[in-house]
C-alpha cells in the first residue's frame, strides 16, 4: 500500500525530496537512498528513515523494496539512470535536466517508446506551482483569450562558484522554456538571446526572445546574480487581460521607514509547495498510471529548444528551432 | 508504521479532512469512518479508502485498528467523545469548540489532568497558517518589540441558514480569541461588545474590543454576511513597527477596467495549507509525544472568554473575565 | 483677478502653504505674510514674493492688498482672529482646529450666522486627499450600499517634544472625526476611550471607538510614537463591500532581501495634494461663493466630539455626545 | 507677473492643456486660443477665460499678449510652427513629436542652436511623472548600482480608428524611447522589434529591444488594443537591486467575489499630475532661464531613434542607430 521511493543523490536536491516524502507524501517511504558520498548517503537516510542505504546508484535500481526511483544525481549522470529504470521498467522522476544534450535525451524518449508505457516524469515542479497553475487556469478558463506575450523574471540572489555562462540557459532558463510550452500549449520555433552589458564576461543578465509556432512572443530575463534573492515573476498576455504571478508574500512588515515584504534566499522555498505537489502527484500517478507532469519528450524538448539558444547566443542573431520528430 | 486515524463525522469538516489525510498526510491512513448517517460516511469511507465504516462514534473510538481519533461531529457531541478518547487513552483532535460550553470544557481538561498525559489537541488551525506563523515569528524575533494592539477582521461571504447571532461569537471570533492568545503569549482579561446598525435583529457585524492580561488590545470585527468573499484579516502593532497579514494571492488578474484578485468562497480554501499542516503536525506529535497545537486548555480559555463577551453583548458594557485556576 | 492672500503666520504650516500658494495654486498670490517672529515672516516672505510683511496679524487682516485670510498660527489664536475676519468681512481658511475650545468655535458659528453669508472653511485636508474622495465617491456611487463601519489608522513617526496625551485625540483624531462625519453624513453621537498598554504615562496608542446617529462604528488607532513612518489608513466596510485606503506609492524597491516602498517621515508629503487641492478649491470658492470644504460648524463639531472623547478617556466608559443646536 | 499663454489647438490634449492652465497653474493665464475650428476654440476659450480666440495659429504667436506658445495642433504642423515661435523669439512647448520626421526635428535644434538660446521644450510629460522621477532618484541616489535592464509595458485600452500599425512606434513607443534615454543617461544606439501574432495586419503588440551606448537593454510592449484599460509599467533591473513603477492606486475595492483597482481608461487621467508639473516647471523655465523638460535635441533623438525602429520592423533584423552630430 505505500510506494517504496528509491532516491539516487543525497546533495541539496536529493535530500530536500527525501525530507518532503518522509514528512509531506501520502501513501509512499523512502525505501533507499544512495550517493556516491555514502556518509552523507547515511547521515540523510538516518534523518528520513530510509530502509536502506546504498553506494550504488544501479543497485538501488535494482532493489526489490524500491518501487521508483528519484533521480537527484548530477546531470551528467541522468541519461545512464533514467535508461537503466527504463529496462528495470520503473516509474522513474528525473531532477531536470532529463540528460546533459538533447541526443541524450532522445534515446530516453526512443527507449521509452519501444517500452510501450509511460515511465518517465522530468522534475519541472513549476506546472505544479499554485500560481501557474492559476495561470494556466486563467488562460483555459477562457475570460482572457487567446495569449499573445509571457514576460518572464529568473533572478537568482547569486550564482554557484562553478556556475557557467551558458547554465543561465541550459540550467536556469529551461525552466522558463518548459513552464512557457506548457502554460501556451504551443511549441518553440526560434529563438534570440540579447546580451546585457552586466556580469563582464559572465554575459549577466542575459535577455532571451522565443517565437512558438502560433506566432506568440516569450521574453525571459535570466539574471544569476540579482543579489536582492530569489524571484520568479511572470506576466501573460492575452487578448482580453493579463495575468500576472503574484509574489508569494504572507505578511508584510512596516519597520524603519518602510513596508515590506521579504524574498526567497532560493528556489527551495520559493517552490517547496511546488515540489511537495510534484512529488505527491508522480506517487498517485505511478498508481493510476497517469501522470500530470513533464514527460520525456518535455524533458528533451526543454534541453533542445536550451541548446539551439546556446547557438543563438554565439551567432548574435535569430535561430531557428527544429526539434526531432516525435516518435 | 502507518497511524489508523477514525474519523468522526462525515459532513463538510469531516470530508475534508478524510480526504487530506488520504491525500495529503505522511505516516497516516483512514482506519474508520463514522456518521450518524452512515449512506454519508459510506460514500466518503469509499472515496478515501477507509477501511471501516460505521455508524457509532464510539465503536469507533473502540475499534482496534483506531490509532487515534478526529472529532468533527456536531459540536454539542464533542465533549463526549473526547472524554471517552480520554477514557480509550486514544489521541483526539477535536474541532472546535472543544465543547459546547466552558463546563463542559473545563470537564475535559480536568480529565485529561487526572490521566497525567496529553491526549487531547483542539482544531483550532489558524495557529498552523504559515501567515500567522510568520506573524508570531516576526514577533518573537524581536526586532518589532512588543505587541501593543492586535487589529483583527473575520468576514464570511454569508453565514448559513442556521447561523444565530451570538455564534458570531461563539464560533466565529472564537478563532480570533485563540489566535491571539496564541500570538501575544498573554491572557484576556476583559472585553466589551460594540454593535454596528448591520444586519437588523442580527447584529451584523459585530465589533469585540478585548484587553489582555498585560495591556494589549484586541479589536475584532466579525462580519458574517460580507457578501463580497471570505476574508480574514489582521495587524498587529509593536513598539518598533507592525505585522499585517497578506492577502494570500498567487494571481493577479488586469481585465474589464480593473486589476484584481480574488478572495475564496470560504474557509477551506483560504486554510487549506493550515488544515493540512496542523494534521501532518498532530501525526507527528502523536509519535514524539510532543504537541505543537491547542490543547485543552487552549479549548476551554477560547470558549470561556466566547462566552464572557456573550455576556458583554447582553450587558452593552464592559465585562471583566476570569478563567478557572488552571488544573 | 488674482486673488491677493494674506498668511497669518510664518512656521510650518505657514510656510508650507505660502509656497504653495506661490507655485501652484492659479489665481492667487502672496499678498501679506505675518508672524510674531518677523525675521522668519520675512524669510519667507521674500521666498515666496510676498508683497507685504508684518509683525501683527491684525494688521494683515486690514491690510487692503488682502483679500483673503489663512490663519496658520498657533491655536490659541485661531478664534479671535477668525473673528476678526469675519468683522472685517473678508473670506478665512483656518487651519484645525477652529478655536481651542468648542465654545470658542460656537461663537465663530453664531457670529458667521449673524453675518449672513459664509465666509469660514476649516483646513481639514483630507477632505480634498484623491484617496478619501474616492473613497466617498465609492460610497455614494451606490454599488457598495450603506456603510457600517469605519476603520482607521492613524500613526505618526514620533510626537513632537511639546506634544501631551490628550493632543492625540484633540489635534490628531480629530482628522478623522471630521473625515468619518464627511465620509458617512452623518452625527457622532457616542464615544469610549479604550487605553492601551502603550507609551507609559503618555497612552499611546489610544483606540477610540464611535458610533453615530445612524448606528455606524468609527474605530480609530492613534499611535503617536509609531516609530516607523506617518501612516494614515482606512477601511471603510459596507453592506455590499469595502472600500480601503491604498498607501500613496509611487515606486518600490526590491532590494537587499525585501521588496518595499518608503513611508514619508510626517503629514505634510502624505498630504502635499490635498492641501494643494484645498487652497486650489478655497480659491475657487472665494470666487464662486460656494465651497466645498469644511466650514464652521464642522470646525465646532469636530473639535466639541473630540472634547467628548476627552471625557470618556478619564471616564472609562462610553459617553453620549450632544453637540449645540444648529443655529 | 502672470505669463501670457498662447495654446495652438483645441482638441483633446489643447483642451487639457487650456484647463490645466486655467485651474492649476501659478503665475499664468491662457492669454489666446487658436483652432482651425474656430467653434471649438470659443467653446474652450470661453470655459478657460482666454482673452482672445483665434482661428490662425501664425497669428496667435504673433500676438503681443501671447508671451509664450504650447503647441497642441496635428503633428504635421508642428515643425512650422515651432521655427515660428523660434523666429519670433518666443518660448515654445511643444507636444510630442517635435517633428513628423526626424529631418524637421533636426532643423529645428540648428535653427535653435543658431538662435543661441534655449526657446524649445518637448511634452513628454513622463518626465515629470512622480513615479519615474522617484525610479530616477532611486538609480542616481546609488544604492542600486548601475542600470541593467529597462522592462517596459505601454498599453491602451483601444487604438482610435485612425491609428495606423507603425504609429506604435512613432507615437506610443517613443514615450518609452525619450524616458529610457532620460532615465538611463544613455543614448540608444541599436533596436529590434519582434513582432507577435496579435492584431493581425495591424501588428499588435509590437515587442522593441533597443540597446543603449553603455550596452544596456531596453525592451518595451507596446499594445494598442489590450483592451483591459490603459496602463504603463515598467522595472530598471540594475546591479544591487530594482525599481518598480506602481500602479497608481489610491483606493481598493472588495466586492463581488475579488478585491479590485481600476485603471484610467486612457493615459489622461493616469498623467494628469505629469502635465500638471510640466506645465508648471516651464511656466517656471521661462522666467528663470533654466529647463528641466526635453529639449529640442530629446525631441530629434526620440523621432530618429524611432524611425529606425520602424527600419527594423521592415528588416526583420537588428539595425544599428545613428544620430546626426549634436550641433
Amino acid at each position: 500500500m505505500s510506494l517504496g521511493i528509491g532516491i539516487i543523490g543525497a546533495g541539496v536536491m536529493g535530500a530536500d525530496h527525501a525530507r518532503t516524502v518522509a514528512r509531506h507524501i501520502a501513501g509512499a517511504h523512502v525505501a533507499a537512498l544512495s550517493d556516491v558520498d555514502q556518509a552523507r548517503a547515511a547521515a540523510i537516510g538516518a534523518e528520513v528513515g530510509a530502509r536502506r542505504v546504498l553506494g550504488d546508484a544501479f543497485a538501488l535500481i535494482a532493489d526489490p523494496g524500491v518501487d521508483a526511483v528519484l533521480v537527484a544525481s548530477p546531470d551528467a549522470t541522468h541519461a545512464d539512470l533514467v535508461l537503466a529504470c527504463l529496462k528495470a521498467g520503473k516509474p522513474v522522476l528525473c531532477e531536470k535536466p532529463l540528460a546533459a544534450s538533447s541526443e541524450d535525451c532522445l534515446r530516453i524518449v526512443v527507449a521509452e517508446k519501444a517500452l510501450g508505457r509511460t515511465l518517465v516524469q522530468v522534475g519541472f515542479m513549476r506546472r505544479f506551482d499554485p500560481a501557474y497553475v492559476a495561470m494556466k487556469a486563467a488562460l483555459t478558463g477562457g475570460t482572457t483569450g487567446p495569449a499573445l506575450l509571457f514576460h518572464c523574471q529568473h533572478r537568482n540572489a547569486s550564482a554557484p562558484p562553478w556556475w557557467e555562462s551558458l547554465m543561465s540557459i541550459t540550467n536556469a532558463a529551461v525552466h522558463e522554456i518548459d513552464i512557457a510550452r506548457w502554460l501556451l500549449g504551443a511549441e518553440i520555433v526560434r529563438g534570440q538571446v540579447h546580451r546585457s552589458a552586466g556580469g563582464g564576461a559572465f554575459r549577466d543578465p542575459m535577455f532571451i526572445v522565443l517565437e512558438t509556432n502560433r506566432g506568440q512572443l516569450i521574453d525571459i530575463e535570466v539574471f544569476m546574480n540579482a543579489r536582492y534573492g530569489y524571484d520568479v515573476r511572470g506576466e501573460l498576455v492575452c487578448e482580453q487581460g493579463t495575468v500576472t504571478l503574484a509574489a508569494p508574500v504572507v505578511t508584510t512588515l512596516r519597520q524603519g521607514g518602510t513596508e515590506s515584504s521579504p524574498f526567497a534566499g532560493d528556489w527551495r522555498p520559493r517552490f517547496a509547495d511546488a515540489y511537495r505537489l510534484e512529488l505527491q502527484s508522480w506517487v498517485r500517478g505511478i498508481a493510476s498510471g497517469s501522470y500530470e507532469g513533464a514527460g520525456a519528450w518535455d524533458g528533451y524538448a526543454a534541453t533542445a529548444i536550451a541548446e539551439a539558444c546556446v547557438h543563438a547566443l554565439d551567432a548574435g542573431t535569430p535561430v531557428d528551432i527544429r526539434l526531432a520528430a516525435h516518435p
